[in-house]
């Protein structure tokens, strides 16, 4: 691979709580006639990256870290048909076969042959390289160089618009709607924009930073809410007219946020989350869930059933969702990366290999 | 009233756990304007009246009990206009205004002005007669007599039969599907009927009392599974191909039953709980609800927005929901009702006052 420097590649790898290196570690090599070899054009760090970042136990050996990467095919195996050498792609946070019974019904995540980054001896995105299982399935092709401005745009459709988005399909919001977004990072500023694509009305973001909600406001909340617990729950079924929210689009996993959630939902009315549940078990019996008939739903989103809709509006910068990145590093400032994203100091880094 | 004797009526009253004694009361009497009087042509015993009849502190005072009946209205006050003496009504486990916002929506227990049975001075319907609050929003005319061999059918439309079809309706049961109902109580059974009324293909029932289940076949289902937990879970999958069925209606309300509903619902399907749950939490994180998209819906039924719909079908005869009753006593036997249900002797008992 003539792309990479003779001695390997450089990688971020996970060693425990707040360790995060950078590596030199071997190419990746095609190893399945399905597989594809990326060289990463666009990385980044995602909020679900700080969950091992705030708790993983430590690992002399590490792990390999990273799961979001639009980047340009340079090797594709003997029975990859859909994208060739030169191709910018965008990868989904999972790889699939796209032909399963799961993946047939937009339901990738669940992929009979799929996986996910970092498991299986598949390594992650914030490196110079990935080899890609299951290409055919898995990548999308962009008609777009690699010197585009709208790669950081494309790039969101790896994860955190894909997931935005789901939140809000799975909620069904339409025309008119009114929807509660608990969650000011990327995923949940994305949620927002995306109740606003599919036509809600009255859109309310919690969260308390002023940046991100102002960022928020432009995407589509015409409400913020920075108040928590029982006082945010009181304001926003003020702005709701008593009742609360029939749609909530949970965006953190954190167990507070998902309390928030039932109190602001209304009776009858949908609790969507895509926040990685922080929590194995939750109140759901007579009192918060069955009484006023909620329904929960959500869950990892299937975002590669959403980037051929999706992309279109990127592409013609009718939407803007690149804009939740606020800080740029290289490979070698990952580790940067994470302490920024851990302090609040930036919402979403972007990694440039 | 010249229906009830002179000293009052009778009703059951529940003072502690398996302690249901019937007593004379004072008749009710029309309180509000919007009030209605009906002598309780029939009524029922609930597989969730045997909750309290398991764990209720002993009481003194007791508590009336019962909330399905049909009735022959006797007195209304003077805003009543929907429904007059002499009318058979049909009256749902809550009442309701019919008029308010959550009513419109066809979620009349969440009804802002709404209530149950047996609570804020409203009486029981294991009873010679009930007050009726807000009549016009709460009661649906039967056209028929008194002396009907419908009764039994139409009383079903009270609760369990409108309860199992909102499991199935809030699942979103429709042609071809798949569907797993837990449980071969009353309200099962008539989840499998409406699975079935709304064509579902192939339903699954999880059972193990084989007079139950065989009226459970009658009534729709396609296969019985009389084995529990693990076992029950590997022989569900093994007849829907492995990854469980995509729709299953919960119809216990116990932790062994959600535990078995997380283990027989495929990826990306959905749980519908019409069981009044005897939990306050429940696993929802990765490994239960979130890592495979499961939705859970579900809550009180709000039959009243069914009534219309199903009465056709038992006016007609189209089926026979009333066949879930086994068991008839009168109102001074309902003591032995309990018990009957409680050894599970009975199926559901029905009450002729």
């Amino acid at each position: 691979m003539t792309y990479l420097r003779d001695d390997g590649m450089r990688a971020a790898f996970i060693h425990g709580a707040g360790d995060v290196r950078i590596e030199t570690v071997p190419d990746p090599v095609l190893k399945e006639p399905t597989d594809a070899l990326v060289r990463v054009v666009r990385s980044c760090i995602c909020g679900s990256d700080l969950h091992p970042y705030h708790t993983m136990p430590a690992s002399s050996e590490g792990v390999s870290i990273g799961h979001e990467f639009v980047g340009v095919v340079e090797e594709t195996g003997s029975e990859v048909s859909t994208v060739r050498s030169g191709d910018l792609v965008i990868a989904p946070f999972a790889w699939s076969d796209g032909t399963c019974e799961f993946c047939r019904e937009g339901l990738q995540t669940s992929c009979l042959h799929g996986g996910f980054w970092n498991e299986d001896g598949v390594g992650g995105c914030q490196a110079e390289a990935v080899r890609v299982p299951l290409a055919d399935g898995t990548l999308v092709k962009a008609p777009v160089k690699e010197d585009s401005e709208l790669l950081p745009g494309l790039l969101t459709l790896s994860d955190v618009y894909g997931t935005g988005y789901h939140a809000a399909k799975r909620a069904n919001v339409g025309p008119g709607d009114t929807v509660v977004v608990i969650g000011d990072g990327a995923v949940g500023l994305l949620a927002v924009l995306s109740a606003r694509l599919l036509g809600a009305e009255r859109i309310v973001l919690m969260g308390r930073h002023k940046a991100r909600t102002d960022l928020g406001r432009e995407f589509g909340a015409t409400d913020v809410v920075a108040e928590r617990g029982d006082e945010g729950i009181e304001e926003v079924r003020r702005l709701t007219g008593g009742h609360g929210a029939a749609r909530v689009l949970e965006a953190v996993g954190h167990m507070p946020a998902y309390e928030q959630a039932v109190g602001v939902v209304r009776p009858g009315g949908v609790i969507s989350r895509v926040g990685v549940p922080q929590y194995a078990e939750a109140p759901v019996g007579f009192s918060s869930l069955f009484g006023p008939n909620i329904t929960l739903t959500g869950g990892p989103a299937p975002v590669r059933a959403y980037i051929e809709e999706l992309m279109p509006g990127v592409l013609e910068g009718a939407v803007q969702p690149g804009r939740v990145f606020d800080r740029t590093v290289d490979l070698e400032q990952v580790p940067d990366g994470y302490r920024a994203m851990d302090r609040r100091e930036a919402l979403k880094v972007l990694i440039r290999p």
